[in-house]
């Protein structure tokens, strides 16, 4: 579905100034909405869509998307592996649909766009199907395409999104994600009853922490100003901080111009690092947790070699290593598992101050459309 | 092996300025070197070293690397479910020693690295050797503690590597790369002896396609003096020619310090095209083939948005779009299954002679260790 400039008139902004600041805002509600459609809170249980092939026979999964979905679908590689123990491979659309990718009995191709029109994604669901695969979407246009042609459609509801850089979709792409790893592990047998509850009862505390990581929009008004000033600016992370790395950096450059780019914490030294010195900021994602040691150490390297530094983590992090770092920002207090959901919500207001900051169109960036229904 | 500076001293840089310039220069003999250690041109076979275990129950391939290493290992991505039809997967060290990755029977892990001591990779193999997979290791350093601790050493014959910036290791390791899966798929029964034959040619025909190659090195050095003023360079490419404009956007950055990054072409539309303006010069990685009308379409997206476009391709390519781009590199005409290795030396010399426009320190870039031996 490409929104049309009349769909987009009726849709209000409220007291908002702009569809992405309030796309961003409403994401503790419709996070909610979506995970209701998966999760029952009471009997902490997970359940899919009926579905016409049986999860347990999954054997591996290939994940295609492009731009903000393919970030999600990396996100819920971590997922996948630990909850499933189902090994996935993930490409993004346009490379996928050009070679001859190996297709093996018992193989699942997830498929994730906001439209569900997606012409790069589209081609290769067809050519996966095509190729004996089981095929799921993750969509956000229940009407579209993909939807229809999905053996198992897993919707998101995100209600329209009218910015052009994808926010609440995302978070509703993850959530989706996040209860179909805890189902895939389910039928595997991989999760038993006591896990399931626990994850669920995880997962229905993302929308209060996401109102939480809302609180620091003024912190991060106020860095905007002096990071709108920057050039280049490089996010860091590891596990399922580095696609959220690569996610803040899109998100920046799409709409702010700056030239960002996202980094494995520990790729840095083998090469990227050449580039740091006091006018490359960089955006440290770090919340507390079993990787905290190991990207704070590549933290340090940064600050070693001039480098200014943004420590983005929660509490017990900051109080460790945010007094050493140029700049912090706080977020929630929340299990790893669920991490990425919250961190989304700093990185989104980041790249939206900045963007105000420097006085760009923050709905319609140059050079974008919504959906990308040409190749 | 950490090369000290004793025995750096003792290598001539013989008429070159830099190591990096020599090495350059040096990849049609060392690869011609490495080449020969697997291939019979006679016979026109493939043959590897002796190994400990059944080529043939090889069901998936996981390759682990980091920096430049980690792009040779993904151009081999093509190769190996093109010739073998094997899945594989790709990540980089210090992501996959850190999560619990999921090892099946009959899983190869493939490590390569220069120094064959790279911490993150080292550590990465030791985990899938303890998780029962068979390993491989492509190393420089035949001494090393990767090559000693692997099931199969798969050498490059590089020679002593100087340069921080790594150029003819690369190329070896694509090489050994290039061969392994060849032999992979005849061991799979995918290659048939004609086509061992037809791909054995191919590569023997590397080393002159090479040598063809650094004519350009006269264009590139007048091309480089406007591109050493600009801030932000991107590189798009499809196929194998995508972690090639990775691995140039790598060069680049490791010592001119310009803030270049790859992308994969049909990804640029889903977020970082945003970036392009008239100060944004985009190096497009073309040769003629079954990807070239869907690269330069996407070129075309770039000049409409006015991007400065250098167009590498050969004669055939440049003779149908090389007049609309800004500029244009010549490469030789060569098969796709062997135009990684043919397009590496063009993007080598962009980036060495943009250094030296520049003025820094080319064998020695700030903020880079040659061998990366801690975390």
């Amino acid at each position: 579905i490409i929104i049309s400039s009349a769909s987009a008139a009726v849709i209000e902004k409220g007291n908002y100034r702009h569809f992405m600041e309030k796309e961003i805002h409403e994401q503790p509600i419709v996070v909610a909405q979506t995970l209701g459609a998966y999760l029952d809170p009471l009997a902490e249980t997970v359940s899919l869509p009926a579905l016409p092939f049986d999860l347990a026979e999954v054997k591996r999964i290939q994940i295609v998307a492009c731009g903000t979905a393919l970030l999600a679908g990396q996100v819920a590689t971590y997922w996948l592996e630990e909850l499933a123990r189902v090994p996935v491979q993930i490409e993004n659309a346009s490379e996928f649909r050009y070679r001859d990718p190996v297709y093996e009995p018992g193989g699942l191709a997830l498929f994730i766009s906001q439209s569900g029109e997606t012409a790069d994604t589209l081609a290769a669901l067809r050519h996966a199907k095509a190729g004996g695969q089981f095929i799921a979407a993750v969509v956000n246009v229940a009407s579209s395409t993909m939807a229809r042609e999905a053996d198992l459609l897993l919707p998101t509801h995100a209600g329209p999104e009218v910015g052009v850089a994808s926010t609440k979709a995302f978070t509703c792409q993850l959530a989706v994600l996040a209860a179909f790893a805890i189902a895939l592990g389910k039928a595997k047998g991989r999760v038993d009853a006591a896990t399931e509850a626990r994850h669920v009862r995880l997962l229905t505390e993302v929308p209060a922490a996401m109102n939480a990581a809302m609180a620091a929009e003024d912190t991060i008004t106020s860095l905007a100003v002096s990071l709108s000033k920057a050039r280049d600016i490089l996010y860091i992370g590891r596990g399922p901080d580095y696609p959220m790395a690569m996610e803040g950096a899109l998100k920046l450059k799409e709409i702010s111009y700056i030239h960002a780019e996202g980094y494995a914490a520990g790729e840095l030294k083998h090469g990227p690092i050449a580039l740091i010195d006091e006018n490359v900021p960089v955006i440290v994602i770090a919340p507390s947790g079993p990787r905290f040691d190991k990207t704070v150490s590549n933290m340090q390297e940064v600050m070693a070699r001039g480098g200014q530094v943004c420590l983005l983590s929660d509490a017990a992090g900051l109080v460790e290593h945010g007094a050493s770092a140029a700049a912090s920002i706080l977020m929630p207090t929340v299990d790893p598992f669920i991490s990425p959901l919250i961190t989304a919500v700093p990185i989104q207001l980041l790249a939206y101050h900045v963007a105000l900051a420097k006085g760009t169109d923050v709905d319609q960036p140059r050079n974008l459309a919504k959906s990308v229904t040409v190749e």
